[in-house]
């Protein structure tokens, strides 16, 4: 079911009208006889971004895991690695679920770091993959080799990232040179080496703060420059960016702008966070993720990124309708926008990958995040009445 | 229906056990030929503790309320009280569509602050008690005489208060003293002359920060010891115990914690917020609130106490297991606490207020947050599937 007529809908809260869908796009004419769904007068949004999670890592569906971690970042990315085997976490089982789940929510685009590491070798870009294989048609799913465990400090790891980037991750993860790496200058030229060997953008993790955080984050600038990658490198959390000292943010944020660096955020309500309203004055592409779900890392999140344009509005203090709908807009636009999505939206020749949503506005739609009515991935229902139209292994 | 068996639950995540309720409250003995429920293994938690809240003031079930306002606190308090009148807000009307929300959620006791001021008069305390009333038996509400917008800034507003506490507010409240007054002195005499002319405790909003915020607490603290009111003042927000400068603000928690002083937080995700776990080693009694849903100030917020411990938990980084219970302890024995709650608890003559929630353990109830499947309040049941027994206006 490509063709279809959409009737009694608000697209983005606007006008009532009526939508066709031909061959999985939107048109301008009618396809005479084709199936017709009554929207209700409901919110028409495009498909929502999952711009940054990790689909190798959830729990979900498995037992509780009880969580007894240490506070430090090494401590949680050393007992994940060492707990795996004994949780039994099939990657390929676990990026279903978590996909299924996201699908539910209204997601149509998935971007994910995947670990690639010398303990497990490419098991989860392999899991991964299988899922995106599988549920080809219903979501888009885009693998990060993401060197979670370090590739400085674990010999062999540029080489497995290599042998990932082969096998068809698109793009090259990174993580804190300075606080996780040791070694700022090894993490920064494998990563950019590994992307300029293959051609492939890159979206690096920085959790490093204050002036450490910058330090990395003009590490990551020069080399882009240097490379010629503008519009190809991606930052994901850039917490250094919620930092007390706003003028120097500044200074880092115009180069950003400059280099079409962009950024994501997972808006965390315990650490600081990129202020997103200036991001949008700068200019500077903006996405956003739910991060891990349900993991050895942390019991939250529920992969719905309608929810996260609310954590988004909350944590960056928007409370006026225009600010809330900035948050979505990061959650929808500005993901796809970072994913270079072609024919992403609502307007006539779009791919029809669309959410009903419920609400007067956008923005009631966001704080109440009810379960969405209706999914479609180029206009094939994907989801009702918030469950997806399969069933997670 | 106040004598009842519940069979296979699990109190607070612990052993499958059934419990007996008798004339309302846990009993060692079972009632013959008592109704029985069976519970499907859920876990059981005793009623969910709304400590901070504005049942006057949310727009519930109203059109939705386009949101346009400045970004400072005055503008907020300021057009709140210009605009109720023009949005035809009745506050009767209100609390109750606001209470019947929490009680669908597991609430059975909500402290609720209520404008006092020489625009509204006491309409607004009126309209709560006449929701507290209608209510009886499914919900204790607590009132708070709050002057949101000022004492010393609006003249009148003392002797409105007066009236407040004789018609049966229960607690003097009060408001950044500096900030929002401009006369700390003044106003802080103004709380505490009421708080030992009534004979009733104190609840006051401190939402200054730094070392302004100090200030005002170190005066609310001297207040508190020259007037012996220890355990009867509780500050609402504190933002100013998020300080970076940990060291002062250890110094003020010991003070806290010597004058029993209890700590009142809605964990905002975008505002400094008082550390939980360093409270509960000081030995601060701490409670906490969803604050105002879905009003003119921001239109964030759904009541639900069990999904305000999982944003408790994301607000102060809890992952671990026992500190997501912590979140949760907070939401129903700390907040008991600070109201005085007598017969809180599931123990043998506990009165039966409590909910079925779902998960494996405790920390899985507070991140999953799924629909409540039983409430009871004193035995009765007030809630079903998420539902409350009976309708919102």
């Amino acid at each position: 079911m490509t063709t279809l007529i959409l009737k009694n809908l608000r697209p983005m809260g606007g006008e009532l009208t009526d939508l066709n869908i031909v061959d999985g796009r939107f048109s301008a004419t009618a396809p005479e006889g084709a199936e017709v769904i009554d929207c209700g007068g409901r919110i028409l949004i495009p498909g929502l971004i999952e711009a940054h999670t990790h689909l190798d890592k959830s729990l979900l569906g498995m037992d509780w895991y009880r969580n007894e971690v240490g506070p430090r970042l090494i401590d949680k990315i050393d007992n994940e690695r060492e707990v795996k085997v004994a949780l039994g976490l099939d990657p390929q089982v676990q990026s279903e679920r978590h996909a299924i789940l996201a699908i539910s929510h209204g997601c149509t685009h998935i971007r994910s770091h995947v670990d690639v590491d010398t303990h497990h070798g490419l098991a989860g870009v392999e899991g991964v993959m299988a899922t995106r294989e599988k549920l080809a048609g219903m979501i888009d799913i885009e693998i990060v080799a993401f060197p979670q465990s370090g590739m400085m400090t674990r010999p062999g790891t540029v080489e497995m990232m290599d042998e990932a980037l082969k096998l068809g991750a698109e793009l090259v993860g990174g993580i804190d040179p300075c606080g996780m790496e040791h070694d700022p200058k090894g993490h920064l030229d494998a990563v950019f080496g590994l992307a300029e060997k293959h051609g492939k953008p890159i979206d690096i993790h920085l959790h490093e703060r204050d002036a450490l955080g910058w330090f990395s984050m003009e590490e990551i600038i020069d080399r882009t420059i240097a490379l010629g990658m503008q519009g190809k490198v991606a930052i994901s959390h850039a917490f250094c960016l919620g930092a007390v000292d706003r003028g120097y943010v500044a200074g880092l944020q115009e180069k950003l702008a400059e280099n079409q660096i962009h950024i994501l955020t997972t808006a965390p309500a315990s650490a600081p966070v990129p202020a997103v309203k200036e991001l949008k004055e700068y200019g500077i592409l903006t996405g956003a993720g739910c991060d891990g779900i349900r993991d050895t890392w942390a019991p939250y999140g529920n992969s719905d990124m309608l929810e996260k344009a609310m954590h988004i509005g909350m944590r960056n203090n928007l409370r006026r309708d225009d600010e809330v709908e900035l948050a979505l807009d990061i959650c929808t636009f500005g993901g796809a926008a970072i994913m270079g999505l072609k024919g992403y939206g609502l307007d006539v020749g779009c791919v029809a990958d669309c959410v009903l949503v419920e609400g007067a506005t956008l923005a009631e739609a966001v704080v109440t995040h009810a379960p969405r009515k209706l999914v479609l991935k180029a206009g094939k229902v994907i989801a009702r009445d918030g469950a997806c139209v399969i069933e997670a292994p």
